[in-house]
Parts: C-alpha cells; structure tokens; sequence
C-alpha cells in the first residue's frame, strides 16, 4: 500500500474490512477471500477475530456471518496467495488491481465482467489505506478503471469500493 | 431497527457507519446524509466523531473526509429528518424503504432509479443491526427489492448495501 503521502508502508488490519468485504465476497460468489499481512502482531490480530467468529461465541450467535469469515485466508505476500490458488488446481489466475486513478492502460470495469464470463480464474487486488503500491499496481496483468459515481468526489472507502465492484462485475441487475 | 429475534431496538452506532455512508452520499451526489439517534448518550459519540473529522484534527489531516463528514446531520426522528428537508424548501420528499426481504409490494431498483430523473425528493432508508422495523416499511411510501448477488446468501453490511444501492440508482456505468 501507500499513505498519504505514496510512500509504502503495510497499513494495519481493520476489523470491518473483513467483515464487510467477507460478506459481499459471501454474496457475490466469490471463491476465496485474501488478506495479506506480513506483520505478526497484525497477523494474530487477524487470527484472533476470525477464532472469535468463526470457532468462538461470535459464530454460535451469528452462524451467517461465520459463514462469510470462514472464507478469509491470512497470506503473507501476493505471491503466497498465487501459490495457494495454484496449489487448489484451479489454476493461475490473473492479477487484477483497482486504483481510484486512471492511468492509460485501465480497462473497463465491464469488459472485465465479460472477460469474467470465460470461467478462467482472476485474483482482483483492493489496497487500504492509500492504494495498491505503484508497482504492485504496475505489475498486475490488469488494472481496472476507477469506480466513478456522479461526483468529482472519488473517496469510497475499500469496504465500499469492493462492494460496489463486485456487484457491477457479479450483480444480476435483471433481477433488481 | 429490530434486533436478531425481530424485537423492536435502538441500535448503537458503527463509527464506520457514519464514514461509509457519508463517503458514498458524497460519491454520488445525495443530497444530505442523516442519521436517526434518539439515544442522547449515542448522540454525544457522533457529536465527539463528527467534531474529530470537521473541525478537529482529523479533518486537517484529511480534508476529503472532512467534505464527507460535513454531510452528516443527527436528528431523533424519521419526522425531524423530513422536516428538516421541508425547512430547507426541497419540498416534501417520498419516503424509501430498502430491506434485505422481499414483500409483495417491493419495486425494482432500477425502476426507483427512473423516478429519481424527476428531480422529485426521496428520503432512502437504510437500517442498521437486523434491519428497518416493520411498521417503519409499512409506512413507507416505497419499499425497493432487496439486492441480488449471485449467490442465495444475502447479509450485506449496511455500509455495503448503501455502497451498492448508490451505485446502482446513481452510479455513471457508461464510463465504468
């Protein structure tokens, strides 16, 4: 990721961004949810709010919501989310990144939704804090062009954007 | 708001709420962003919030926040809200429901869509905690289809259902 001021850093776990965007994975079909965390501390935060509702009262009380948690997996790097794709025989997928800036080799949001439609495994990257890192985002076989709502205003948060991006990309708009 | 057992409550608030839904309104052009809080000890945790991100420190170090932020207003009531909208001279708006249950009186999201180009005034309503009561539905002007995923589970925060619901009755596709 980058901050404030685009300088790398590994920004910290935020409780809701799992939860948020586990459910809306949940609801769009998604195969697997990764968060990577290189830091320890940060990484048995991690552990200990999916132990809480996944194995713990959280998911007695709430059995829909451990649904959605159960499908987070912790990895270190990008890499080692490759690597556990790969490992599940589904493939390797393509590397998908999201900016809230355009750049000229940006896609459209639906071609990705037809691209989708092949049946051929994507791993779509959303950045806390203040995005993907320039290179990560460089280094990605695609990037997306940003979600535009009907403002100048671009700052959804990553739980919104995530969610917003799933549903133009999984949505079924017949039905709503 | 109804609690698990579909008891009538007042739910506490999610600082995250307030962030998310205000980023989005911003996003997408709405009007103003309101949050209903009877409670007055909830209501001096949004004042605290608020006062962080507008005039605080928060709001100098993020000025975007800020503009988002400055959108939210606290009132006790439904009947505040609509007054305040009154008092303003946008005329009386329709009120809208949103719920993740669909009645036989729910109309289609993109049929909503249509009647906002009238330039008419909704107020669009979304519930924390297990959702909008049942009477608070019933009394509503219109109640909008829940939204689809592609998947039978549907247990979106109410962070990402705005997101969504945004997006889909505002949102610019054309250039996405």
């Amino acid at each position: 990721m980058v901050n404030k001021n685009r300088e790398r850093i590994t920004s910290a776990v935020t409780n809701l961004d799992l939860h948020d965007i586990a459910r809306a994975a949940k609801t769009y079909g998604v195969r697997s949810f990764h968060v990577v965390m290189p830091l320890a501390d940060q990484k048995s935060l991690i552990d200990k709010i999916l132990n809480h509702w996944i194995s713990g009262a959280g998911g007695r009380y709430n059995p829909l919501r451990r649904e959605a948690m159960e499908m987070i997996q912790t990895k270190n790097s990008v890499a080692d989310v490759l690597d556990h794709i790969r490992n599940e025989g589904a493939g390797v997928p393509k590397t998908v990144a999201t900016s809230a800036r355009k750049q000229a080799r940006s896609i459209r949001i639906s071609a990705f939704r037809d691209m989708l439609r092949s049946g051929e495994p994507y791993l779509l990257n959303f950045g806390t804090a203040w995005g993907l890192a320039d290179d990560f985002i460089a280094h990605s076989d695609y990037l997306l062009n940003p979600i535009r709502g009907n403002s100048d205003y671009n700052h959804l948060s990553v739980r919104s954007a995530a969610a917003i991006m799933l549903d133009r990309l999984m949505g079924m708009k017949g039905e709503g």
